[in-house]
């Protein structure tokens, strides 16, 4: 796949975001705006959550073809603080078990004057497919599309890397996991990629190494305490389970946590004030130790938090291009 | 099964609209004024939807012990914006599973003080014997009840009809497909009767075809292009694709759509200026080929749109009844 | 399992709840003062329910890894009703199938400011479990653990015991069914041991006896209609319909309510103006005669209202505890 072309598509005219479907395209003065706002939409631990009335009488629709809990929550959560109505249709409600195209299902939502279309999907190109088609009033916020993108994954994870390090260029970023089929690894890479001049390191286990031509200026590592050694940012991915212990050679899931695992004793290599991410759901001990995941380094729980105020940011921002 | 007689039923001494059931038993100027408040709840692509204060601090609960995706939706959208809390109860979560009679669940719901009932079920007489039952100020809306009743459904395409032809009578209206087990048939064609002398064209393929009984005034045709000639509304109705491609004789998709489906050729034989519904989901390329779906005569969406309007409307009649 | 000692994990310094765990730990002040308010959130039939804004901005979290359907409406609707947004999490939905571990998803939903987590689980331990290791500003409520405990099952029948008697001591309460496994059973004797002294007799079909040290003061009985002779109270059990015609000697469904329903003979045994209750979903002719459910000795509906109205009270409380 080359790379995406879709600038005009996510931008109008005035330069405001129409939809949302992947890093690409945006530039570094948008992305900083982005995370700008977002930084207002977060509140104090125990205060209550900031509300914003610019989606009121806006009808937000969450489809999500694959299950998600943290994600369909984040962004329900994201919609009702902007005071939007909220419609979930989850995989097993949904119209696909008809046999009715997704694009019909589209068209029949944005004639109940559906708004915004926040869309996961296992299908690569889905969101862009929709956004091509609907009415020009929606927005298409891309929520998890195979293993291409997930936009506001990578938005998070720069607010919350930007937090910890007051910069988003000049640090050594290691990204370690079954780089091949993750769209987390890819979006969080193109929005570094866009903020300057990093150091990514990539570790993928046997069977998961990427098309590296993916990940310009990206390094590819076998070993992981290597790739560890001096980092600023470490992000471990989630395992799919049935990806480890297959047999063709991929470890069993001690042996993972004990090669690739975010263990107390790899975490000391990078540098001492290096911070742990993680997208979640995490398997404990295998990707990532207990202890590193509850540990002061852990930026995992911040990570939620930013994902909830990055998507408030990101349906304000689509309310502007209207 | 004989004519319902609910009129008492679902309207109260001064006749105002307690339950809506079906569509028998409601007279012309009651159907008339309540699309009239329909056409109030409609606003132009792309501004906000309609809201309205009406429902207020009541409750509605969608009781959908069938999966439904889009009436579900589009009654979830029309109580919100009505300003009412909803209940979403689908039959996955629902207490049928543990063996709860269903007017358990219902007077469960009620000592909640759940205000209004939608129910759509598979079985017959549902939603009548739900609504004998319940307390005088709850109400029950139909929304899809076994292959006898869809009120809403025939509302809006009532609706759509008298946008597209500025009356409801005077009308050749040809309806395709299994008349035997549409709902959406009945309620259409019995809408169309009570407002006033239609020419109603029923084309049902081989075992499809309904006690003609029930369908008092209207044609039975063997041939679709007969049957489609010189119409105003080309109804076609959604196949259960295990419907065809059966042993007993039906055709394969191809020669469905070939033999009954609304292509442009057997468009072309319609009045020009005929309108194409269809009530959704389409099965593309069988009942209906895609560039008539799409094209200058579809009124597909504007019924999606319709419905919201029409759903709206119908919450605030049943309120004005307490 | 030994009497559980929560007192200080459900009130805080100040003797406001933070959790609601179980009911052992409150004191008689302390429950009166939560049914008292809960009569604030009741409204007359056909009126429109009570509305507070004690929850405006906060969210509460249903997290129910059981289904059910009338608690979760019940706790939905208090929840709406008190002006929280309400996220539904079910166990279709859950991160539980990818693995993650429980609190990481409580972890997860903290994260996302998430105030008040109710929580229905089939492990015992959980909801204290999780109310141990939330921050200090969210609440716990118990949905319904294992057969350990349902507190406001226990509040909305001890509610419905005192809106009948005008007291909650100095009664006969005989309670029926499957005690072994029942959390309805537990925590409303738990109640009434502290409201003051009450005659409970509990009766035990074969095989369900409980631990009778979990219910000091009460009476086990073998023959029901010794254990309902004058008593004020009774309450039948749902029975799961696989504990009764199994091989072990437990009778069938007509056997069980001959020997253990709440027939209208049997309740002609009790006082005149005893009342009857069952937790619900019922199984009608099985452990409850229709005409008992449906009589004027019912208060099964009641126990419903009150329902909404003590988990009203019950959120009101932990907001009074921040």
């Amino acid at each position: 796949m080359t790379t995406r072309n879709n600038d005009n598509l996510q931008l109008n005219a005035a330069g405001k975001l129409k939809h949302l479907l992947s890093l690409d395209g945006l530039d570094k003065k948008f992305i900083t705006r982005l995370l700008d706002n977002a930084e207002n939409y977060l509140r104090p631990t125990g205060s209550l959550p900031a509300r914003d009335y610019g989606l009121q009488g806006q009808t937000v629709a969450n489809l999500f073809f694959e299950p998600s809990t943290r994600t369909r929550a984040s962004f329900e959560l994201a919609a009702k603080r902007m005071s939007a109505d909220v419609l979930n249709l989850d995989v097993n409600m949904s119209s696909r078990i008809k046999g009715e195209s997704i694009l019909d299902t589209i068209f029949t939502l944005q004639a109940m004057q559906v708004d915004v279309f926040v869309v996961r999907d296992a299908g690569d190109g889905i969101p862009e497919f929709i956004a091509r088609n609907v009415g020009n009033h929606a927005s298409v916020l891309n929520a998890g599309e195979a293993s291409v993108s997930h936009p506001t994954q990578g938005l998070l994870d720069m607010l919350t890397i930007r937090q910890a390090k007051g910069r988003l260029d000049g640090l050594i970023v290691t990204i370690i996991g079954d780089i091949a089929h993750s769209r987390v690894a890819r979006s969080l890479s193109h929005g570094l990629r866009i903020m300057g001049n990093n150091d990514i390191r990539l570790v993928a286990p046997g069977g998961m190494a990427p098309d590296m031509g993916l990940y310009p200026g990206a390094d590819l590592y076998e070993d992981a305490d290597a790739a560890v050694k001096d980092a600023d940012i470490l992000v471990a991915l989630r395992i799919q389970r049935e990806r480890i212990e297959d047999p063709s050679g991929i470890p069993t899931e001690a042996e993972y946590n004990q090669r690739y695992g975010l263990t107390l004793d790899r975490v000391a290599l990078a540098k001492p004030d290096a911070i742990v991410m993680h997208p979640g759901p995490m398997n404990r001990d295998v990707e990532i130790s207990g202890e590193v995941a509850d540990g002061p380094q852990s930026a995992v729980r911040q990570q939620v938090t930013n994902g909830l105020a990055v998507r408030m940011a990101v349906l304000s921002a689509v309310m502007e291009s209207r």
